[in-house]
């Protein structure tokens, strides 16, 4: 049985332009949350949405808890779904953990990558003392995934005010809140413990595609010294401070988010 | 906007022929449980499947906290389906919830309908003494309300062998607990209130569709009482005592539902 890739990841092409821009979802988001950024790239892009499967309308049948047992199973789809399009020297945009699936999975087929942005990456969050600080103990962690576990719904809410941060535009806490529980609780906690207790540190001096880090301000999950890390360990990289707050500039500041994407990608 | 029905509902059409089958699924399920059924009805009907909004691969963002807070709002997708397939004289099968929200677009528009069969119909769940037994206190459901938004995992995992029973065929369980799981826990929770604390008992000889009531064995969530009511205050049914254990005759005996459907559609 041939699968067919684009449907599995409820992909959509979108815009025109001879140069294609993927981006990628983060945990516990689907495409959409692209929305306010797509529209400023749609004129000189052709643009590449897909949804992980298990998140947003992807085909859930295709879930294989063994495959995506580590972050080299998702890397292999968004390969699939790149080979599905023919793209070649391709820009891929991955919010969080799509970050690092896209760097993978560029370690993999370099061929498909021009360059990579990283909105809030972090290639380990639990903290590794005193080499390396992640920002979260293991046991936060733990505590995390067995919230998930015991009150799926209480988790979401619990969550999604200290991930968004913008206290004050309480929409934007609303949508993550609903987004964090709009599928197979299931799957979501296990996307949650392959995102939390992955640890790609040492695959970063394999890449070697140009990659811009966009470092956002008081971000729980990637603060500051990862993306220094990142930046130190990872060749060929720019690193930028965003003024965004929180985790998910791409909703709360997509204006800022959308012109330092440009500026880099006219610069490079 | 123009809403695309069979998107939106995820509907399929399949197999041939002049009659027109519809199987409409049940609370935590999807179009997917049929699929020990369909082949038996591919050659000699064209069979229709769908989703409900908020089910299997519907499209989320239909889903609708006010349009879905009684089952009138799913009933309304089901005639708007029937319509924008353009169906006369179909034949509705609907298990469980889906033998009322049939029974609620039959009485708005008879012409959609030539027969109906409900799989585990109930008219109320909850105990209405001394007059009506609908095998649950108000207190168990409002307990199972509560374990849903508490512990959501938990009690998908508690109730899948309760309604399953089969104890023996684990597969049976376990696809049950996993469906049970498969969506947003909100939606599925507002479901689960709309389902079991509906009442259609006055609806009921509003109804004058043809309609055969299949009672299962050993069901907690319809019991044997609540099938001998409905055949009571059913104008035209017929009520068919099943060997099938369980709430789920379609997914643990489907040669003796498919059967049961068969004979009475050649009976009549």
């Amino acid at each position: 049985m041939t699968i067919d890739v684009l449907v599995r990841n409820n992909v959509k092409v979108l815009g025109s332009g001879s140069q294609t821009i993927v981006f990628a979802h983060g945990f516990g988001c689907d495409q959409d949350m692209w929305r306010y950024i797509v529209p400023n790239f749609m004129d000189n892009y052709r643009v590449v949405l897909f949804d992980y499967v298990g998140s947003g309308q992807s085909q859930i049948d295709y879930y294989d808890a063994y495959k995506y047992s580590s972050l080299q199973g998702y890397a292999q789809d968004v390969l699939e779904i790149m080979k599905a399009l023919d793209l070649r020297d391709a820009i891929f945009v991955g919010h969080s953990v799509s970050s690092m699936i896209g760097m993978l999975a560029s370690i993999q087929s370099s061929n498909y990558f021009r360059h990579i942005v990283m909105l809030g990456p972090s290639p380990r969050y639990v903290n590794d003392l005193p080499s390396y600080y992640g920002g979260f103990d293991r046991r936060d962690i733990d505590e995390l995934l067995e919230m998930m576990q015991m009150n799926f719904i209480g988790w979401s809410s619990y969550l999604a005010p200290i991930v968004m941060q913008n206290s004050e535009r309480k929409e934007l806490t609303d949508e993550l809140e609903k987004s964090f529980c709009s599928r197979d609780p299931h799957i979501a906690r296990q996307f949650a413990e392959v995102t939390f207790l992955s640890d790609c540190r040492e695959e970063l001096e394999q890449a070697s595609v140009p990659t811009l880090i966009l470092q956002c301000s008081d971000d729980s999950i990637a603060p500051v010294e990862v993306g220094e890390y990142l930046h130190a360990h990872l060749k060929n990289s720019r690193l930028q401070q965003m003024t965004a707050k929180g985790h998910y500039p791409h909703l709360s500041q997509p204006e800022e988010t959308s012109r330092f994407i440009k500026d880099y990608l006219q610069s490079v």
